[in-house]
């Protein structure tokens, strides 16, 4: 069985150095709009009984004028799953219930109603099986069909660099996964969502792992843009309250059905970093 | 074994009429805060392939100056349990899905951080057993002894008409079911819940609607009470906001762990009708 210790190291140093990135694009867009808001961040240990060693992660947060609450966590955690949880994981099961988790994950809830939230979140597992999976997402309380499209744009165009069919599967996938089926409708306007893209050896690893580094590289590109193009606009009163009614349905898939949530929540992850993908404020009718 | 029909319609009626005294009540404090704010209905039918019969229910909605927002539903619903969620249900199976379930269910958010919020519900069900559930907790944002005191108090006697030891054995239980686990607190104050209080016959019917019946009334004794005790208490921004995290909370227990929830998702309830017990304001820090 192969050895990925060194793989997990280096996603984990990649995925760290993409949230390095990213918030400081943030903090950048904040002192173009005139705030001095900067990110947070708290580390958090795992606990694990007779785990020595079961990782733990750092929260990020911060709270701007344009980003209302943005929270960009990485974590990186191994242990034994649950019997139960095993058994619904990939790879695992009661027999074998030993993992190892590295990964990213972003949720940004933008002060003006016109800027869409966003959602991304990569991550490399192991089990008896080793895999990536990640994606990202756009959820504009006030869709605008040029944000959509763009943002679309950026990840088919990271897709097409590795599969020509894989845009195509994942953006489906997208579709499917973010949807909230108690009121049947879509949580936002997709983006693409992938899982279980094998790593059979460390051949595949570094395929895979060149993929989701395009994938991180698009949201950094194409994100920050929509941000900027829209935090300016004139918003009405309809129009935030629109955005708060929004964030009770994205509140409602990510408390009922979000797989990330049910991971943390199932193998001790810190419930602060799980919750942080909770809106800062949401109206129910 | 027995015939339920004529029991699961005495049980409607009864919560039919509860819900219309609860209704007069509330509307009846609002008049004497000045607002003229009344309950809206919205009826609502079941629909569940080749049932031709499946039932539905009333969905009743105020949005008050006292009464932020306070739901108030009743329901009367019959057929066959999905396979898999037919497992999980007492006296049902994939043998045996078929069920019949009348109840009436109430969430009030209350617009003064003083004033408690507050869920009741009671329920009358069969499959290939009958029983009877309820219970009531309080959730106030910031708790006062007394009124915690009163309320426990209420449901105590109603319990102690009954039976000595139920008052011990429910408030325990609505301690370990009104629990959020991956906070590691309690909802709110505690109350009372119960749930598969068995109907061998008709005359353990007769006793154990007998103390559904005081449930309610006791319910319909002392939360306006309460109310009218505290609404005219003056509240700071910070007990607001208080209020609002709170609230927050009360989102994530309903959505993640809530049965009657989970019961109405499953079993084709309205969707405005079960989350209807959803704060119309929340906040996550």
């Amino acid at each position: 069985m192969t050895d990925w210790t060194d793989s997990t190291e280096a996603a984990r140093l990649w995925f760290e150095s993409l949230r390095d990135r990213i918030c400081a694009a943030f903090e950048g867009i904040e002192r173009e709009a005139g705030s001095d808001a900067a990110f947070e961040y708290i580390s958090w240990e795992r606990e694990e009984a007779g785990n020595p060693d079961p990782g733990g992660g750092t929260r990020g947060v911060m709270k701007g004028g344009v980003f209302e609450k943005v929270g960009v966590n990485v974590s990186t955690v191994r242990g034994s799953f649950a019997p139960e949880f095993a058994a619904t994981i990939h790879g695992a099961g009661a027999e074998n219930p030993g993992f190892t988790a590295t990964g990213i994950s972003l949720v940004a809830h933008m002060a003006n109603p016109h800027v869409p939230a966003v959602h991304m979140n990569c991550r490399f597992l192991t089990t008896s099986k080793a895999w990536f999976g990640g994606g990202a997402d756009l959820n504009p309380p006030l869709p605008d069909e040029a944000d959509t499209a763009d943002f679309h744009a950026a990840f088919r165009a990271a897709c097409m660099k590795h599969n020509p069919t894989w845009y195509e599967r994942f953006s489906k996938w997208a579709e499917e996964y973010f949807f909230i089926p108690h009121r049947g409708v879509a949580r936002g306007a997709g983006g693409i969502f992938y899982d279980h893209m094998e790593c059979e050896d460390t051949a595949a690893f570094e395929r895979n792992f060149a993929f989701t580094r395009d994938v991180g590289e698009a949201f950094l590109e194409v994100f920050p843009e929509l941000v900027r193009r829209r935090m300016g606009q004139e918003w009405t009163p309809e129009d935030k309250r629109r955005q708060l009614e929004w964030r009770g349905r994205y509140a409602e898939f990510n408390l009922v059905y979000d797989r990330g949530t049910l991971f943390g929540l199932k193998t001790g992850g810190n419930i602060d970093a799980i919750l942080m993908s909770l809106p800062p404020e949401a109206v129910w009718d």
